[in-house]
C-alpha cells in the first residue's frame, strides 16, 4: 500500500500521470510542511484556508492520525448539564461536551439531563467489553470448511500465544468458528484496555491467522469477513455487543415528567408504542430516537473515531410505566467502542473535553462509556417528550436559526 | 421545552435544586459570554480549556448552531486526492478535505482516488432527492383509521398548500398512508433544495398535520413515527431511500489494479463474495466496506450534521468482473442528506472546505452529494484492495501510530 | 427445462447414467400410472405406501399441480371457532378448518376466537391488494443504467399493453424503477383478482420486459431480482406490502380478558413490551408471537401455496391498553398472498375446507384474507395470555402428547 | 386455559354466550366422535366434507396432534430424485416426497437433483444441533436486573439439573444471560435427540426458571422474550442457529450444467451476484431462491411441523466459480428444525415418507437434516438456471396448468 501511487507502469503500460498532492520529507508534519502543503491546496483550488491555518495543536502531534494535514477544522463546542450518574465506573455529578452545529441539540440534552439529574440521577451499568475481528478462511469444498472448524479448538492455546504477543493491552478472550458454504468465518475476541483497540486486535487476529496459514490448517484468508460490523450499524450488534455494552436507567416520578418535559408517563409511554411500530415498519437496527446526535457530538468533541457512530448508535430504548405510576425509561447501547487511550484522545481539545469528564487516559474507558449512556437516555426523554407534547417545532424555531435564508 | 430548567416545582413538591450551566442574557454568544461560561466549567471541573478557547469563528455567528458555547473543538483535516468525478452535477478533478484522528485513513481514501483517476474518474449520477418526515396518527379503533386513509387522498391539495405555507424551498412531493393497527402513519416527502431540510420540512409536515385535525380527521397525532429513519440505519433508507440517493461507479483495466491495488479483479470480487455472506450473517443494512469513515470524515470538514452517518452510511458496494477481465466497481448511497446551505455550513472552515470543492452555498447540494459518493466508491477500492492483498496491517503499522504506548 | 434429463450429453462427454423416477405418456397422471409409478418407489425403497395411495381426489385433477404423482398425504384437521368477524368483505360467524400436526394448536386458536367473539368480534379491513414481480436489467456502466430509467417512465403505457395481453385477471398498476450500481430493478406491481397469481403476473412481467429488450432500451435482464421477497421474510414486505395487506383489531374490556385468558389487559402489555424487545434483539421482521402456526394451519387447510408462510408470517402485533383500561389489540398482516382460485384451491379437502368458510371460488380472496386476519389475531392473544399467565407449559402438557417417549 | 371457554361469568357479568364446537367425553378421538363433530360443521355451514372425511389413519391417534379433528385433508405428493447425498450422516441414493399443489415444484427440484446426481453427489455436514428458549425476567431498575446477571453463572449447576429431570432426551448445553434495561433475557440452550424439542425444552427451562424464582434470584418471567426466533424468520437465526444448522455444497462441471442447466457457471453466480443486491435492498433474512419451497413440500411430507418453514428458510446459497471454470454451489441452513420422532412424524403417510428416505424414528433426525439440505441445493440451482436461461416462464406454463381460467 505504501508504494501505490509511485508506480509509474501497469504491467507494459505506462499509468496514466496525476497530479498529486505534494510529497515531503518524513511524510510532512513540521509546520511548514504542513502550511506548504495548505498553500499548495490554495493555489489548486483558489480558495483561501485562513480558519483551517487557525490550529492550536502542534502539527506533529498529528502524525499517526492524519495523512497529508493542511490544518484543522473546528467545530463549535457547547456544554450539558448537570448529569447525575451512579455507575459502577462513573460516579458524580457531570457536565458533558458537545461538539455539534445542530442548533437545539444542546439545549434539548441539557433539558434530558437536568431532569434526570432531579429524579436521582442514572443508573448505570458496563455489561460486557470485548472487540472482536472475523477473518474468514476459504476452502475448495464444504468438507474442507468443516474438517477446518473441528480441528479450530484445538488450536485456541496457540491462536491466543501468538496473538496476544503483539500486544500488551489486547487479550483473547474467546474465539468462534461458523461455516458458510465452503468458507469459514472466525470471530476472534478480545478485551482492549481503555484503547478501541481495532488496529490492536486487527494486528493481532492477523498473526494468528498466519499462525493457522503456517501450520498448513488453512492455506488462504481474508482479514475480515464484514461480520464483525465494525463502523455500520446491523443486528448482530444487539445481539453479542462490540465494544462496550453499556446500560444506562432511570425512575422518573409523573410530577416531574410533567413539570420538566411537560409529558405524563403515559403519553411517554404511547410515543414509546409507536416509536416501536415505526422502527419494525423501516427495519431499523434496534429502536432509539436519537442516539447519533448525542453519539456524533460527544465523539467529535472527545476525540473519538467519529465513523463508530455507525455502530455505536445501534441500540434499545425503552420507556415502561411502573404499577405506581411512575417512568422507568432505560437505554441499551450494545457497541460503545470509546476509548480514552489512543487515536485523537490525546489532541487538544479531545484531551480537554474528556478531561472535563473525568476521563482522560488510562482507566477511564469504562466510565467514559457510562457518561455516554447517561446522555444518550437524557436525549431519549427530551425527544420523546417534544413529541409527546408537540414542542418540537417551536424548540428548533426557538434554538435552529441557522437555516438557509427563507 | 423552553421553560423546563426554570419550573421550579413539579406539582406540590419543590422540585430538587441542580446546578445549571449559568444563564446570559439573549442566550449568551458574544465573546465574553462565552469566555465567561467556559471559565464557569474550568471552575466547576478543574480543568483548563486552552485549546477549546482557541477559535477563530466569532462567536455570535455560532447562533443557531449551538447552545451554551464554550468555544470550539478542533480535529486535524488532510487532504486526499485527485479525484476525477464525471457526473451529472459534478465534472473535474477534486482534492478532498478529511478530518480525521484515525491514522492510514487519509491515505487510503487517496491510493483509490488516484487509482480512479488514473482508471479515468468515476461516473456519479443523483437518482432521487428527497427528505420526509413521518408523523403518526392515533385513532381507537381499526375502522376509524382506516376511515382516515380511505379520505387522505382527498386531502393532499390542501396539505401541499399548508405545508409548503411555511416555507420558501421546501415543495410536498408526495403523501403516502399506510396503516398499523389502528394508526395511521403517513409520509410526507420533500424536496428541500440545498439544505438537508429536516427543520423546514418537520415545521411544513406538522403544519399540515395541524390542519387535519381542525378539520376534525384526526383527533391527535405524534410529529414523528421513527418510520423515516432520520438518524439511524434502516432498511427502509435503502428501499426508498431519504436525501439524495447517488450512485458512482468506475471500470478499472486488470493491469491498473494490480498496479496501484495490488489486486487483480477476480481478488477484489472474491473479497466482495465474502463480504455479501458476512453482512448478510450480521444483518447489516445493506453492504459496505467503510462508507462510515469518508462519510464521518467529509461531514466533519464540511459542516455537514454529523448524525446523519447512522443513516448516510447505509448503501451498496457491488464489484464484478467484465467479460473483458476489468473491474466494474459501484456504490449506491441511497440516504445522503447533504447540504451547502444552513446548518453548519457556513461557520469558518465548513465554509472553506465546502469552497475546496466548489460547493459551498445554494445550487451545489448535488455537486457535493456526487463528489461524497465518488470519494466513497475511492474508499471501498483501497480497502478492498488491502484486504485482499494482505497488507492492512502493514498500512495501519505504518499510518496510524498514535496507538497507545504498547 | 423440459429437456434437462433427457440430455445425454454434456459436451463431448456422455452424461453419469441416473435412475430417473418412471416417465409415463402425457405424464403419467392416469390412477394406474399414479400407481405405477407409486409401485415403482416402494420397489425402489422397499417401503409401503399404504396411506400414501389413500386418495380420493381423482389423480387426472392433480395435473397442474404436482409432478411425478404418486398419491396424496394426509394432515390432521380440526376445527376452530366460533369466530365473529366484522370486516369489509367477511361478516359473520365462522368455524375455521385448521390442518396441522401440533397438538394444542387447534385450542389455543379456538380459545382467542372464542374471547375476541364474545368482545364482539374483530373488526378487519383489506388496506392494499397487489402482488409483484421485480426483474434486474443489466447494463454496462452507470451511466447507461441510470439512462435507462430516465427513460422507462415513458414506456409505461405500452408495457402495460404488453403485460396485459397475457391475462384476463392481471392488471399492471404500477411500475418503479430504482438503480443500484449499473443495474436496475424495476417493479412491476399488479392487481390478481382472486387468485395468488404469481404465475400469471410472472408471465406477464417477462412479456412486457421482452418488449424493453425488443426496443433496444435493455439488452439482457433476469426476471428475479431477489426483491419483491416472494416466499421470503423481508423488511420490505412490511414496508410496501405483496398480495393483501390485511389488518384485524378488537377491543377487550378487563373482564373478560380475565375470565377467558386470565390475563390482565396490562399484564398482556407488558408480554407485548418484552416481545418488541426480543424481536428487536434477534432481528425479526416484524413482530408477533405466532402469526406462523395459525397461517400454515390454514394455508394447508385451504390448498394455499404453504411455502407463502414464509413471507406471509411477516408482520405486526399491538397491544394497548385503553384510557378506559381495556385492552386494544391488533394484527397487521402485510403480505397475505392467498388465493380462492388457481393453484390448489380446487383439489377434494382444500375446495371443501374453503367452502366451509364460504371463500370458495371466484370473488372471495378478500373475504379469505380477512378471516384468516382474524385468525392470526385469535392467537396472538391466546398465546400471549398463556405467557403472562404462566399457563404455556400445562397447556401443551394436556393437549400436546404425542411426544417422543421420555 | 383448559377452563377457558366454560367460564361463564366476567366479574359480576355473564359472559355473552356463543354456540362452542360441540364438546365429547375424552376429547373426542374416537371414530364416531369425529364424524359426529364433522357432521355438526356439515350442519353448521351446509358444506358437505366427503374428502375430508376421507381418512386413513385411525382417529384415536390423532391425540396429541390436533383437537376438536373433524377428519384429514389430503395434499398431492410427488417423488423426485435421484439425489445422491455424500454426508456424514446420509450416505446414498434418495427420492424425495413432496407435497404440493404448485405445479413445476416437483420437476424443477428433480432437476437440480439430477443435476447433483450427475456431477457425483451433493457433500453434507451438519455443524451445530441446539434448539433454545429464551426466558425474559423483570426488575424494577436496571442495577437489579445486572445483579441477577452476575450470580446466573453460579447456578448453571442447578439450573441443568432441575431443567434436565424434566426429559429423558433434551440436555441443557449452554446457558446465556444479557440485559436490556431492567430485563434480563436467558437463553437456554439444549440439544434434543431425533425430535425437534420445542415442547420437552419449554418444560425444562420452565422448570429452570421457576427454580430461580424459588431461591429468590428473581420474582417474574415470561417463558418467552421472542429472542430465540421459533416460527420467525430473523438474523439472529442466521448467527447462532435453531435447531440444526445444516451446509450442503457440490462442484459442478460447466459441461453438465450447460447440459443440466442450460447456463454456464459464469451466468449462474451473475444471478446469484444480482440476487444478493435484491436481498440486501429488500431487507431478507439471508438469501436464497426458493428453500421455502422445498422446505414446505418435505415438512407437509414428512409430518413435520410446518410453521417452521418460518425459521428454517432463513439461509445462505452461495454461487462461484472455480479457477478451472467450474461451479462450486452452497447452501447454509441454519435453523432446521426437523424431528424424525414426535409431533406428526408417526402419522399415517409422514411415517411412509420419512422411511422412504430411511428416516423412520430415532437416530435419523441428523440423516434427516442432511437430504433436506441437500434437496434445497437442487431447488436453488434450478431455480438460478430457470432465471439465467430465461426458461422460467416456458416451464411453467408446462407444468402449472391449473391456473384460474384466463
Amino acid at each position: 500500500m505504501k508504494l501505490a501511487h509511485s508506480s509509474g507502469r501497469a504491467g507494459s503500460q505506462p499509468l496514466a500521470p496525476v497530479d498529486l498532492v505534494p510529497r515531503f520529507k518524513a511524510q510532512g508534519y513540521t509546520a511548514a510542511d504542513v502550511a506548504r502543503r495548505r498553500l499548495w491546496v490554495e493555489h489548486k483550488t483558489g480558495v483561501r484556508l485562513d480558519h483551517v491555518a487557525t490550529c492550536s495543536v502542534p502539527t506533529e502531534q498529528m502524525r499517526g492520525n492524519i495523512e497529508n494535514p493542511i490544518g484543522t477544522v473546528q467545530m463549535p463546542l457547547g456544554i450539558a448539564g448537570p448529569l447525575r450518574v451512579c455507575g459502577d465506573h462513573a460516579s458524580g455529578t457531570f457536565y458533558v461536551p458537545l461538539a455539534t452545529s445542530e442548533g437545539a441539540l444542546v439545549r434539548s440534552y441539557e433539558r434530558g439531563m437536568v431532569t434526570l439529574t432531579r429524579a436521582g440521577g442514572v443508573t448505570t451499568r458496563v455489561e460486557l467489553d470485548e472487540n472482536r475481528v472475523c477473518p474468514v478462511f476459504m476452502f475448495d469444498t464444504v468438507a474442507e470448511a468443516s474438517r477446518f472448524i473441528e480441528r479450530i479448538d484445538d488450536s485456541v492455546p496457540m491462536l491466543r500465544a501468538e496473538a496476544e504477543a503483539t500486544t500488551r493491552h489486547g487479550r483473547l478472550v474467546r474465539v468462534e468458528a461458523r461455516q458458510v458454504g465452503r468458507d469459514a468465518i472466525v470471530s476472534f475476541s478480545f478485551t482492549t484496555g481503555d484503547a478501541q483497540g481495532m488496529n490492536m486486535i486487527v494486528k493481532a487476529t492477523g498473526r494468528a491467522c498466519d499462525w493457522l496459514v503456517a501450520r498448513g490448517l488453512a492455506s488462504s484468508y481474508h482479514l475480515f469477513s464484514g461480520l464483525s460490523s465494525e463502523k455500520r450499524a446491523s443486528t448482530a450488534l444487539l445481539g453479542s455487543g462490540k465494544g462496550k455494552t453499556v446500560i444506562a436507567g432511570a425512575k422518573l416520578p409523573a410530577a416531574l415528567t410533567k413539570a420538566c418535559l411537560h409529558a405524563t408517563p403515559e403519553a411517554l409511554v404511547k410515543v414509546w408504542h409507536r416509536a416501536t411500530i415505526g422502527h419494525f415498519l423501516a427495519g431499523s437496527v434496534g429502536c432509539n430516537a436519537q442516539f447519533a446526535n448525542g453519539l456524533a457530538a460527544l465523539f467529535i468533541a472527545c476525540g473519538q473515531d467519529v465513523a463508530n457512530v455507525a455502530n455505536a448508535h445501534a441500540g434499545l430504548t425503552t420507556f415502561e410505566t411502573t404499577p405506581e405510576g411512575e417512568l422507568y425509561a432505560s437505554v441499551t447501547l450494545p457497541s460503545l467502542t470509546v476509548a480514552t487511550v489512543g487515536g485523537g484522545t490525546a489532541l487538544g481539545t479531545s484531551r480537554e473535553c474528556l478531561a472535563l469528564l473525568g476521563c482522560s487516559g488510562n482507566g477511564n474507558a469504562a466510565r467514559f462509556a457510562e457518561i455516554v449512556a447517561a446522555t444518550a437516555l437524557a436525549g431519549e426523554l427530551s425527544m420523546a417528550a417534544a413529541i409527546a407534547s408537540g414542542e418540537f417545532v417551536d424548540a428548533h424555531e426557538h434554538y435552529g436559526r441557522n437555516r438557509p435564508a427563507e
